[in-house]
């Protein structure tokens, strides 16, 4: 399996996920600036890759001080405050840096080593929320096999360092072959779901079908699907979901159709000091996002855009969040932070 | 003013939409079969455009026979039935070549007249529904200016045959001065809110923003709009309404945020045969207009899609539906037929 983003002793290797599905282009990023500008054109993306870059940015930012000299306590700090301005929504980025700052103090090796560190404990929480998540889904479903799952964007191994969370919960549905159907919403406007979530799929050997995201709801309410998985990118105390842009109408429409709605996590995506969804910041990304598809502009010339990369989910919307510590029913009342 | 669909005495002429907003091309088509390949690829759409273009398709038939010296009977019913198998939803299609044939017994020129009266017919029903509409926002939102709408695909003159319904209503608050800024949704997988929709507002200098159609429910409830307009491809006779797929999305979101969501539409649209949404059928399109951009791949090869033309909102959902003969307030009971 090649990692997503990969730590090789000097330098981030990531897999630039702007040429997938067509090509498979390894990265190798030297520079924390590099980084920054793969975290911003989303060549590395998803929460927990997110997070994991923001620790590696770190050691890359003491590993080069070290080479030159520098200092290394004001070039990391510098490396966190510039990787951390990157993406304002994600919680995990900040957390990875906040993580790798808190070993300056003891040493070049103890900061490379903390974000190591970050890389395995990404896959181990990864792997225990697609066993509890899988197991989630049958329960709720009420059987363990023929089931049929719809999530939105990627957050796959490839939001990940190798597993991924809502398609974590896919990966170990399918190896306990529960599984009849996957379906995909493309999401607009990069297409992670069409070109990445599809991809993976593709490699698991999953039967899947793309849709447009606006098909989702519908889909969600002619019981053609068990659940929705979705990832995460900021979980307010209150249990208020930031996640990819579309997420909040499939939960509108599973809400209605009594379909479950699980938002599959790293605790570290849970944010106590955010109280609610409406504490999360949502980044605004560039117009031409959406006014082209492909290089080719779409829409009329003076065409401006409204392009919100996140949107919120409201906790009542959700029936659980699953953790690699727990699962929180929200539709029983619990709460991530009580 | 282009008309988006017309006679000119011999054949059908229309502005092909598959090449907005880049460029605009007229297309002559002197054959049935020609307008049912146009009306398959989307060269003419909308609901309203689809009922002209049925009635000038039996207009056609009649023509070319009497210059062939064909049965005119024969070819009309011919043509009719090759064009109603074109697009299963919109039940305006239908309606078009059925009202036409029925002129059949009084001879050539008479096929002619009922088709051409379609198009002034419904030029007027969509000046008087635009101004309904329009004034029905005014009275929702208790205000009649700095008035911001939001629609999804494209109920606009190139939907019929020069004013349009949802944007008839746009067009007739825009005369008065009431908006404030208007919002379309990018309409995947066709485009036809970033190109049409835009293009149409462009032109009548209304200040708008495209949007992807998964930002459409996050938009409603964010307090950024006053009320949701859209157009209908079929009304059942208790009020649903089968719409461009992603309309059900919008109106969730509408519903959950109590804004109101406005259906604009002839009263040819609705159904009295069709009791219920459950009842319509919903067309499903080529796989590829979902796992294509711009001609370019973006799935992986493997890939299937599922490509729902369409969906169905609740009656429970639509505040009002708003004809050329009256405003039916569904969030008061009332419904279509009764």
């Amino acid at each position: 399996v090649v990692r997503t983003i990969d730590w090789d002793g000097e330098a981030v290797v990531i897999v630039d996920q702007t040429l997938l599905p067509a090509d498979e282009v390894l990265l190798r990023l030297r520079e924390v600036d590099e980084l920054a500008e793969a975290i911003r054109s989303l060549r590395v993306r998803g929460a927990m890759a997110l997070g994991v870059a923001g620790g590696l940015g770190i050691a890359l930012a003491a590993t080069r001080a070290k080479e030159r000299g520098d200092d290394p306590e004001a070039a990391c700090r510098a490396a966190g405050a510039t990787l951390a301005a990157t993406r304002p929504t994600a919680v995990n980025l900040g957390r990875g840096i906040d993580l790798v700052l808190d070993a300056l103090a003891l040493g070049h090796d103890a900061v490379v080593a903390a974000a190591v560190d970050l890389l395995a404990a990404d896959v181990e929480a990864n792997r225990t929320i697609g066993r509890r998540g899988a197991a989630l889904v049958a329960e709720l479903a009420g059987r363990h096999d023929d089931l049929r799952l719809m999530t939105h964007c990627n957050a796959g191994g490839l939001a990940g360092v190798e597993w991924g969370t809502a398609l974590g919960v896919v990966r170990a549905a399918h190896e306990d072959r529960m599984l009849a159907e996957v379906f995909s919403c493309e999401t607009r406007p990069l297409l992670q779901g069409a070109r990445l979530t599809a991809w993976e799929l593709e490699r698991m050997g999953v039967p899947y079908r793309v849709l447009t995201d606006s098909a989702g709801p519908v889909l969600v309410t002619s019981g053609r699907v068990d659940a929705v998985v979705v990832g995460a990118d900021r979980i307010a105390a209150n249990g208020d979901t930031a996640n990819k842009v579309g997420t909040f109408s499939h939960a509108l429409a599973a809400h209605r159709a009594g379909v479950p709605f699980l938002v599959a996590a790293p605790e570290m995506t849970i944010d106590a000091t955010t109280p609610t969804g409406a504490d999360i910041p949502i980044e605004e990304r560039a117009e031409d996002e959406v006014l082209t598809l492909a290089g080719h502009r779409t829409a009329p010339p003076g065409a401006r855009a409204w392009n919100p990369a996140f949107d919120v989910t409201p906790a009542d919307l959700i029936t659980a969040i699953v953790t690699e510590r727990r699962v929180i029913r929200l539709d029983r009342g619990e709460r991530p932070v009580s």
